[in-house]
């Protein structure tokens, strides 16, 4: 039996992302006319760090893999950055609304900040992402940092520039705050994405954090911190781990809890954070009416339709693994040898060397290979 | 009593340095005649930053209190850089002589280290401080990372560029290592100074100390860490504390003991160990017959004569202060209030509002006021 894959979301975080499939099968001369599909009771989670991809190269068979799954779906839909990058790397086409970043939870903090002064860090647009889920008064931290004078007390040997600061942040040539950064404290701190400038940022995030969001005044209560993800170490383009936001959150609280006297409270939202897992489900299930690929389905049937499995393939038994387990059912877990696990014992439900090795598994076993 | 001190050694580091005093004394009518001098048997050091300067800006009356001390001696020595700046905002003339920095301990390996591939880090200029000191083999932190593509996992988002890469490192435009960095285990890391990029010598370090100098290699035995200073927040110009070197030790050591097997091993030489205030000493006795401005006096007397009373002027009591305790006789401790220290008890043998009121209280006390 042939099959075409739907993609349903790409839950992923900028430097560890979690893609999410659930196959669309058809028979393969129906293959043109959805409404008779056969939809199978199962999905895939790919890890993609040190599965698909490392750095910006596939790896593992991925773009084979994932052109199984696939198949040659065309589509003319504007495409996110993100989606427009991981559809290049990987030969497919995959779609905005299909992307789900790990940042995602922050969405429904909407309520609670939507009108308050909050920063948000990390690599690429931080504020950016924050301002689109909603948030009017978001600044990133290279910006809010920019106001205050000496906030920074190795600047002076830092030759980097901030691209954003000339086009996006100041409309006249002068710094000046778009807030009153000096009277209005801050109400909360996301960690959107790995930070780029860690000595700052720690320092910046302590300043916020324990004067109550007025950097430089006195002790305060401190606002809420939270983070995209929690992972310790990836596996990037570099042959040996990459320390990720976990590690920066370790810096930082341990920083933070020598430097003030209670300890930093904080929320991460990352793998493997079992809520990443129940999001990823349900999303799966609600973005399905929107997904541009499933034509005339019966969208009322399929919303309702569980999962029988869901796999999860990922590289790093403590997160990818650990998180999938914990969630329990549906979930089954599959790691591969093309990241950050390099052992010999068992820690996951299956043991491949590649994602391609993963995806020929799970067809076979789900009748579709 | 006129006097008229002659400055021994100014034993900084770059963050908080130490700036230590030895007051010549002249009676007045003999103050061209230095084979009657009468040499009081008590010195001075200063903490810097948060006694003397805060950033760039003399505070509490230091600038008189040191010209009380220094006179108006003059000068037409070369000044290194640290002697000339110091010089410059202080109005008083520091010899290069007279500075010791912080990692000025580093110059005991030399013996261990001289031929082997080591690695410097920090703020300023941290290979050519290692090479003044006689290491043959060492390289930046920053040179030595441009050679491992991907080393760096956000380095494509960071816009700064290390201006010593053009000018000091390579020869050619090629990006040709000068020593075989991926076939040469570096032999020892140095923190001389406050690291500028932590996110990058954190990761970049952790990949030295855990493979046994060679990044991207298994598991290895760890080189010797070394560190100039270990104080978690220092006085700048800031209104509240920056941190200091100890606070991105606490970092480094909180994310390598996570990734890795056995914990980090590390030497500080950093208030407030001992040493500092032992060499310290050591230091202001060695120095003196090299010392310019004191002419003809009797140096082998001199050397061996013991301080009655070492005056340690400091702003923060974890590291000034206690340091001085630990260090014992003859030490005498004098916490100001201008920077770090903010409180209501008195953690110090005596705590005053500014170094101007430290030394006016030690002239008066040593009858030279």
């Amino acid at each position: 039996m042939s099959f075409r894959a739907v993609l349903r979301v790409s839950l992923s975080r900028n430097k560890s992302p979690l893609s999410l499939f659930r196959p669309h099968v058809f028979s393969r001369s129906f293959s043109q006319l959805p409404s008779t599909p056969k939809w199978p009771c199962f999905g895939i989670a790919f890890d993609i760090d040190g599965v698909i991809l490392r750095g910006r190269v596939p790896i593992g068979g991925s773009t084979q893999a994932l052109r199984r799954l696939y198949g040659d779906s065309g589509g003319g839909i504007p495409e996110s950055r993100r989606a427009s990058e991981l559809s290049e790397l990987l030969g497919v086409n995959i779609l905005p609304l299909q992307i789900v970043q790990g940042h995602s939870p922050f969405k429904n903090l909407l309520k609670r900040f939507e009108n308050e002064l909050i920063v948000a860090t990390g690599k690429g647009e931080p504020a950016v992402v924050m301002s689109e889920y909603g948030f009017k008064k978001v600044l990133s931290l290279d910006e809010y940092a920019s106001y205050f004078d000496n906030i920074d007390p190795v600047a002076q040997y830092k030759t980097w520039t901030i691209e954003q600061v000339s086009s996006h942040y100041f409309n006249s040539t002068e710094l000046v705050p778009r807030y009153d950064v000096f009277s209005e404290s801050v109400k909360a701190a996301f960690v959107v994405s790995d930070p780029v400038d860690w000595g700052r940022d720690i320092q910046v995030l302590c300043d916020i954090l324990r004067s109550g969001g007025l950097p430089g005044k006195k002790n305060g209560h401190q606002p809420p911190l939270y983070l995209a993800a929690d992972d310790l170490e990836y596996q990037a383009a570099f042959p040996s781990e990459r320390l990720g936001l976990g590690s920066f959150r370790i810096a930082l609280e341990s920083i933070f809890n020598r430097v003030h006297h209670s300890a930093l409270e904080y929320t991460t939202f990352g793998k493997p954070n079992p809520f990443v897992f129940k999001n990823a489900e349900a999303i799966l299930k609600q973005l399905q009416p929107s997904c541009p690929n499933s034509h005339a389905v019966d969208v009322g049937h399929m919303s309702s339709h569980a999962f029988k499995t869901l796999y999860m393939i990922g590289d790093n038994p403590s997160v990818d693994i650990k998180g999938a387990q914990q969630a329990g059912h549906p979930w089954f877990s599959i790691l591969t040898r093309t990241g950050v696990f390099k052992g010999k014992e068992n820690p996951a439900d299956l043991v491949v060397d590649t994602v391609e090795e993963a995806v020929e598994y799970i067809l076979r076993k789900e009748g579709c290979a």
